[in-house]
């Protein structure tokens, strides 16, 4: 589990972006927290360590980690020096005012910064327990800096996105394969997320990157079924949706199989027909250097021409979070950053009714100064 | 999918319980908020809709959902209005001045209180989107009132929480056969994770509470090892952890079992006697209107005199969540609520090692008047 000479070197190149950015900014440190509840996979994005711990990045470079377990940060972390999170009684409050004064924090009159998602009653807090600091928290600060850095993966990462879409086609053509062989639609949701996890692993993956859905003809109305697969039928008559993710050292691929089987309904047939029309105008229309907002612009057209609306977003980024930048939504504005190569994004339009079911495709994306390449093979199945 | 009439009348039970305490402090409505990032499961608690959702509580009662997925609200809530979330574009400024207004906060003047979770950087939108309303964020406020309703469970909830017991023994048996079967620790720690799951399943679970961690002699050290679980051995010789819960209708159980297989170390040796012998203590000072302080302050009192210290907590409330209250935490404090007769909670004193792995022993226990129930079965198992 320790780091290759390779991986260190990508965290201290993703430290040293960072840190100069604090340092343009004249920030004397970022706090970035990582805990239940409150997830920050930038903690992992710029040291290794996966989980519950607070990050101190410095604009002179220094990084300090908070661990709450100091043998997993041992064995994982790229950072200059690890505190257990004991020392400080396992207090936020108590790590916060002991490692900032340590480094210098006590000149006072620095500005730190804070993540986004810190809450209204922490920022009291640290009103009270650092008087002489400048407090940021903020939209368009480090989250966003993170974000966008984020956004453009690595070819560290590539790598590890580019096994996830392997495996997940690989996975996906054997629950295919399964479904074609059982005539009746005897298998079961259940049956189904344990197949794609079971054979992943045996490919190499670390496991899924979210909970797998599998929705049955009765239920696959649901943007999201919950819960996200039961011991109902899966892939029988009518419209089943399959959305996953297959996890590689982090970094989780994300696609949805809807699986038509039989006669469908004219409505049906529509809501089909209407999904592969938006999935290519939206493919098409995803160019370097343009606005993440067109492709969704371009869905959302053809949709509504044809009355329906599709209730959730075009796509989204993907990394070491299922849901990264950039987002692909109509509701973008003009001052969103544009599609740069090696940003990596899904491509799901979709479409549901009470009734009808539910009909969605996606894939995964990697942007290239050449167009859009599709880095994973999901379909709309017909049995 | 529907909630059964019972069901039905237990939501409506919690939600005049909570409406009562809203208008006895004088607070106009509540508006919780479970979204990606940002879970909140008293929405689900309350109503039944199980996520990502806005749930406007007002002190006179009146119940309003604003759903992200519409058709999963219709099925699976109680509540007295829904309104899709696309009403408002899917923003929750747009929908918070829509609700609140629609329901005579016009008047002005009147308290909001929202989730102790709600960020800085919201609360500063709440202040201009709201200017008529004094906003409340409180620690002591509705997220503590809820905790502390939701640490009492209910008849509803026990019965799930007994069912979930119940398919935990059953498992955790069959893991032991099956190590026991297999004399040179050939499963590997997803092998081990699998078979849960899938016998739980098969039991009527819904699914796990949380991910299955397994971790093998070699990287049992580790509190949350991580990935949760590898295709590494487990139950070899040496120490091996196997931490998971089974989810009956959303409520998880929640134990640890220790596998110690072969001739072990004196350090090894001497670690489990600790935890045991804490594990003994804790339990025995679990007593009906006593602090939840005080068992784990008699567990850490015999690791600390024996030179070991246990790195977490020595167990949390279950229920929903994976995590609920109370906290059994020797930073306790006296103010904090004793234990009553329908709590449930876990008891899993700990002690690591980086060389000679970890040691926890985990089960679910129900307090009643006449003292603690152990609810699951969970054992340190010597092979």
């Amino acid at each position: 589990m320790h780091p290759s000479e390779q991986e260190r070197q990508a965290f201290r190149r993703r430290q040293a972006l960072f840190s100069s950015w604090l340092a343009e900014s004249d920030i004397f440190a970022c706090v970035l927290d990582d805990f239940e509840g409150l997830r920050a996979s930038s903690v992992r994005w710029l040291c290794g360590h996966p989980m519950d711990a607070i990050l101190f990045i410095f604009a002179d470079t220094r990084i300090v980690l908070v661990p709450w377990d100091l043998n997993l940060a041992r064995e994982m972390s790229t950072v200059d020096e690890i505190v257990p999170y004991t020392d400080f009684k396992r207090s936020f409050r108590e790590a916060v005012i002991a490692v900032l004064n340590q480094r210098g924090g006590g000149s006072g009159g620095r500005k730190v910064e804070f993540a986004g998602h810190t809450t209204f009653l922490r920022y009291r807090e640290l009103l009270e327990d650092l008087p002489n600091h400048e407090i940021l928290i903020r939209s368009d600060g480090c989250d966003a800096r993170l974000g966008a850095l984020r956004a453009l993966k690595d070819a560290q990462e590539l790598s590890s996105l580019e096994k996830a879409s392997w495996i997940t086609d690989e996975v996906s053509a054997l629950a295919t394969d399964f479904l074609r062989s059982s005539t009746n639609g005897e298998a079961t949701e259940r049956e189904m997320a344990e197949l794609l996890e079971r054979e992943a692993v045996a490919r190499g993956a670390e496991g899924m990157g979210f909970e797998t859905l599998a929705a049955g003809p009765d239920r696959s109305w649901g943007i999201h079924p919950f819960p996200a697969s039961t011991r109902g039928a899966f892939g029988g008559r009518g419209l089943s949706i399959l959305d996953f993710g297959v996890k590689v050292e982090g970094y989780t691929s994300d696609v949805t199989i809807t699986v038509a089987r039989g006669k469908l309904s004219a409505d049906q047939e529509l809501m089909i027909e209407l999904v592969e029309k938006a999935y290519s105008a939206a493919l098409q229309s995803a160019r370097p250097y343009a606005s993440p907002r067109e492709p969704a612009v371009k869905a959302d057209e053809i949709f509504q021409a044809a009355g329906w609306r599709m209730p959730h977003a075009l796509g989204h980024g993907i990394g070491l979070d299922a849901h990264e930048r950039p987002l692909l939504h109509v509701q973008g504005s003009g001052a969103d950053p544009t599609f740069s190569p090696g940003m990596v994004f899904t491509i799901e339009p979709g479409l549901y009714h009470p009734r009808h079911g539910g009909v969605r495709w996606e894939n995964d994306v990697l942007m290239t100064e050449a167009g859009p390449r599709v880095l994973t093979n999901a379909r709309i199945i017909r049995l």
